[in-house]
């Protein structure tokens, strides 16, 4: 079984479907890659594309990404909701199969490197490739996107980069180059049309108010479905299982006399994760991931 | 992504480790096969062997291995507490990818012929092969066993074989060649040390019971655990989900006044079983197996 790193680049442009596909295209020409997913938003005016490697092809294919993005994409021009500061925006490197956290944070550091050196972006190493505390959370990296951090980065001593020039590129802006666990987004639909209680629900369990660690929550408003939903990130499942936070939610609800009416995985979730679900609903003694069928078949 | 078929020979050979791992190489020899697991059994003098490949591979595969068998198993010198009436006792095909349970009785059916016709061994199809409702069940199938079906087989009229002489083979004896689906061994523990508690719940909820369809169970005494057991085989998950059977032996136990200890999955467990529990624990909405990240990886 080969090691198997996930890479998720996040591109700051979302309507232009030829050049997505360039980029896509000049990752999945380096040898070894497999892309497992494009998503592009036209709101946001952002793509995410989702592929894999072992840990060469991986910096071979998230730099090739980078340099693609930075020549067909000009910030001066892109509006969207989403905030962001370069043209590649986030390029973040996930364990999943034989490979360690710290070996990914090599890798960030290493690709993070070759993208200033190469191409004269200033990169901030994030989350787990911090190389300081501030710099773990993203929306720090990230505060004053493209049009605030071009005045910063010069003037400010704590917007240095980790690497490049103290000046960001005229059109592909700056990067935040990180590692991190999978990221499993996670909806609960509750059957009410109460906004303050997906709100209320969501400021209790989320890790920044002091609920479950790893987790960030949101209440929305389903209107077209006539319910309320709380949003979640779950940043790392080894730490808070998915079936705690789905406990955890219904719980709230139910105390608040609210029933769930159903949830969704957004996009894709590890298998161990999905295992750990199955081995606690069943009390299971003893069972891994490696008792799946098809994971004897494909590995 | 390709079809995949397992096959899930049983062998009435399970000490001499040298005759079994001639089996496994004369059938991991063939092109395209794969072998995910070899089990050998001495008390029950029986091995299984759990390989895949697509329809091609596994037909030639599944033929390789009765051949082998049939030359170095001689049953006039076997004894052991599993029943058997073969050296390939029973040949079961299961349909696991892009193939149907129909596309699996095809290949029982052919494979049967040619073990029939190149070995002269007596074959019976049964399972959803079987060509009379009577040769579903393997227990009906292999009746009286090899030295019982030594007489029968030529003087009773519902013995006749569907490919065959109607003669066993004079050391290699007959055998049962089918299709079914991909089957779960679970097992959930009870903390209790009564006996007829664990007993009193497989005949409740097996279906020979008039309990869950699929289900077979029985109740088994763990004295060096301190616990009983109600072991149990589910032979179609699509029809009876695994998460409503944990759920009924806890209800039954609770109703007894017993805790559930815990469970075990013994074995392989399909993808999709897997998925499905997690979808009824989380309450998920639309959750296919397509959306877990291991699978888009290998496949």
């Amino acid at each position: 079984m080969g090691e198997v790193v996930e890479c998720v680049p996040n591109f700051s442009e979302g309507r232009r479907k030829e050049v997505v596909d360039q980029i896509a295209y000049s990752i999945s020409s380096v040898p070894g890659i497999k892309i497992l997913d494009v998503e592009m938003d036209a709101d946001h005016n952002r793509s995410v594309i989702t592929f894999v490697g072992d840990r060469s092809s991986i910096q071979e294919g998230a730099f090739q990404g980078a340099k693609t993005a930075s020549e067909l994409i000009d910030l001066n021009t892109h509006s969207g909701e989403h905030p962001r500061m370069g043209a590649l925006d986030v390029l973040p490197f996930v364990p999943i199969q034989n490979i360690t956290m710290e070996e990914c944070v090599e890798i960030a550091t290493s690709v993070g490197e070759r993208i200033a050196r190469m191409l004269g972006i200033p990169v901030y190493l994030y989350e787990s490739a911090a190389t300081v505390p501030e710099r773990r959370r993203l929306e720090q990296v990230r505060r004053g996107q493209f049009e605030g951090l071009r005045e910063s980065i010069a003037t400010e001593s704590d917007r240095q980069p980790d690497f490049g020039p103290t000046k960001v590129h005229p059109t592909a802006g700056a990067v935040a180059v990180g590692a991190r666990m999978p990221l499993i987004a996670f909806n609960v639909n509750l059957d009410s049309s109460d906004l303050e209680i997906a709100k209320a629900i969501a400021r209790k369990i989320r890790a920044s108010g002091g609920g479950l660690p790893h987790l960030k929550a949101l209440g929305f408003d389903l209107k077209e479905k006539g319910l309320v939903q709380v949003s979640m990130n779950l940043t790392d499942y080894t730490v808070t299982p998915l079936s705690r936070v789905f406990d955890e939610v219904r719980r709230e609800a139910e105390a608040r006399g609210v029933r769930v009416a159903g949830s969704e995985i957004i996009g894709l979730i590890p298998l161990d994760a999905v295992c750990d679900i199955t081995a606690r609903f069943l009390k299971l003694d003893g069972f891994v991931s490696n008792q799946v069928l098809e994971r004897r078949i494909w590995c």
